[in-house]
């Protein structure tokens, strides 16, 4: 008889940090040992854990793991193949963590979008050099393949536009606005007492979080180096619901989009970045996305149009991100961390928004007094922008109340809108400084 | 100075079949060829191609490439290191092409959904003894990398349920009936001419196409040896406007799902495998997927629900997903064809449909005249069906014309539906066989 084979080396993992989706990374790999055993090819385990603070109760068991009180070392360990960071945060021990780990020669898996965006060439460079994984599903659209989609399953196009929704407590606040007619302070202050918003919700509601989920997108589906510092950015915080209510009347939702999109001939090309709340028609995919769900449109010259949608945030569905890099991991799949290796991905300059044609959403607050709105109208008709459509809401209140002033424009370039703008500036008729929006095309 | 390294070699590609796809997949690889070498690591190139008829006029220039009268025997040529099947038919050369090019040593990528269906097994099988990479992203939801999404990005999960859009031309006769308010037959005549449809669309609207690719999608989300024999399949080619304008007027829209579900306990699990037009809430992502749109759904475990939707068909879409297949071959990723190695694969039996808990829309066609409506509802009560919603439509014709009745039932199980249909079998107040579809719940 032939002797039995070796049964094949488990992966041993390191989880630093045990915050709800490191819990979520214990719970799924305790669930699923059997079935991810077989797709693996080899067990996955834990071997070893630590967060920064032993005592505090945890909904896990850990006695079955090693406690390392040092997160930076545990890829030096002896029992650790691949390390998992979720400890967060761009810099500080994370960083020092997935530095070490990655010097260590070790894998490294992580969630954390901030430390990719600002320093995910970095961490490339030394994982190509070491010839380890680093993967980061997890840190865009959570549960969402969609890195894996776009290195991958779009490999063979060239990607014309990637754009979606890429923050689930903007677009559950978005969408709550709209089935509620409630207005944002109100509708936050709702979602944080739910737990669906952090006690400082400025890095989501502001928009941060979408740009740097977006520049992370942008370097892999353009192989270009990934450039946070240049996403055009704005949140949601001033958006009312008188603002939804009317976009609802012209056949809109309102969405906060994260967009990326290169310009110019093939070696020379500019990149565009920009995360704004636009008006989506009603007849757009994106615009039946509702609550904290994530989607991502990216359109190749040869797949056209694909759609990525599902969780995008949530203990089990970033579990799930994370240990499909694993998986990955264990099959022996190293590849170049964004598609293309560091060295080879372009430094593209940040393209202007000026020249986009586009059509727009243009709200004023303005004083309720004559000859308002022919100075509006005005400053448009000067800067050459054309109005298709135009409501003033809220006039017949008492004298001196303000009253908004809403419009859609025609097919113009963006900066026709920001020099009509720029005329209105310092004018005493206007009660806050106007909103614009895009209106999501084809 | 050092020597500059070796060039890597590039990964030699045979093409069997210069149909649409094929002459897609010469277009592509020709378009994005330096961006595809940036991303494989090596450059892909097509070496030979073959086809029935050397004399045919092509829209693609063949000259820069080696023929090959006979395309069984392109895998042993010296020249090539994967061979793309593209001939079609579950039989016949392809599947001795096929086989050949795996006993050969050299991978094989496939868009025929009909020979996966029918012998997938023996080719991924005789792929995993060879060690060579049998890969199939095109045969399901043409350019969406669904095999891709659930084989790996979902890896982390047991999948509960897989459904979805499979068939792109019965979703453009559906949505075109849904838009225009016009009758089956007119439609099909409307999308052969325009070639939408096929001269024979049998396949499409029948549903056996779906029903090839849900056996695909089955066995890699469940693990279970493909089952193609033990999809219940129904087509589409019994509905009437009066169906989908009912459907409307109670907020559904008409979609054929392919679903695909497992039963029981780990170990001893039964397949349930259904291809049937359905009625889909608006409120659902499916209820939007319009035109020759594809669209898989698959609910995981921990990810919860991921939607994966774009063009399901035509010859960019599937040469992007050959092509992805291509890219990952020369990245040297092989692993099992259906996720894991065949002789795992479980051998599901078939779950019976009685038992399932459901809503259904039930129409039935009958003669004008009085006591119909009563006999009906009698077989319903006796048979313990409970009727949510009911119209009655066309009556007031001449006398003798027929009447469509439709009814939607209150959440009960399948068997009692059947009963009722049983107990009304024979009667010749019935015009026509009861249409029965399923809503799609939550």
């Amino acid at each position: 008889m032939a002797e039995p084979a070796e049964p094949p080396a488990p992966l041993r993992v390191a989880l630093a940090g045990l915050g709800t989706v490191g819990a979520g990374v214990i719970r799924l790999i305790e669930a699923n040992a059997a079935l991810i055993a077989r797709r693996a090819g080899r067990p996955i385990v834990i071997s070893v854990v630590g967060a920064r603070d032993r005592s505090k109760k945890r909904p896990v068991d850990l006695s079955p793991y090693a406690w390392e009180d040092d997160m930076v070392v545990m890829g030096e360990r002896d029992d650790v193949d691949v390390v998992v960071e979720l400890v967060g945060g761009a810099d500080g021990p994370a960083l020092s963590c997935a530095r070490t780990t990655i010097e260590a020669g070790k894998a490294l898996v992580t969630a954390n979008k901030a430390m990719i965006a600002h320093h995910g060439l970095e961490l490339a460079a030394k994982a190509e050099d070491k010839r380890v994984a680093l993967k980061f599903e997890a840190a865009v659209a959570g549960g969402i393949p969609v890195i894996k989609g776009l290195r991958e399953g779009a490999a063979a196009n060239a990607i014309e536009r990637v754009y979606g929704i890429l923050n689930g407590t903007c677009n559950y606040i978005l969408s709550t606005m709209e089935d509620s007619g409630r207005d944002f302070a109100d509708v936050l202050a709702e979602a944080q007492a739910k737990g669906y918003a952090e006690a400082d919700p400025a890095f989501d509601i502001e928009g941060t979080d979408a740009a740097h989920k977006l520049s992370i997108l942008a370097a892999i589906s353009f192989g270009s180096r990934v450039d946070f510092g240049a996403v055009d950015t704005s949140g949601i915080t001033r958006l009312r619901a008188a603002d939804i209510a009317q976009a609802d009347a012209l056949g809109y939702v309102i969405r906060l989009i994260g967009m990326a999109e290169t310009e110019g001939a093939a070696g020379a090309q500019r990149l565009f970045q920009r995360v704004q709340p636009h008006l989506v028609p009603f007849d757009h995919p994106l615009a039946h996305v509702d609550g904290a769900t994530n989607a991502v449109v990216a359109e190749g010259n040869f797949s056209g149009r694909l759609l990525f949608q599902g969780a995008g945030a949530g203990e089990g569905p970033t579990a799930s991100a994370v240990v499909a890099d694993l998986i990955d991991i264990a099959r022996g799949e190293i590849g170049a961390p964004f598609s293309v290796p560091v060295a080879e991905l372009e430094a593209m300059p940040r393209a202007e928004s000026g020249h986009r044609m586009g059509r727009a959403y243009l709200r004023f607050m303005v004083a309720d007094r004559p000859g308002v709105l022919a100075e509006i109208t005005a400053a448009l008709r000067d800067a050459g922008v054309s109005i298709e459509s135009m409501i003033q809401k809220g006039r017949g209140g008492e004298a001196g109340e303000q009253v908004m002033v809403a419009m859609v424009t025609h097919e113009g370039p963006e900066s026709a809108v920001s020099e009509a703008l720029r005329l209105l500036e310092g004018s005493d008729s206007l009660t806050e400084p106007p909103l614009v929006m895009q209106i999501l095309g084809e």
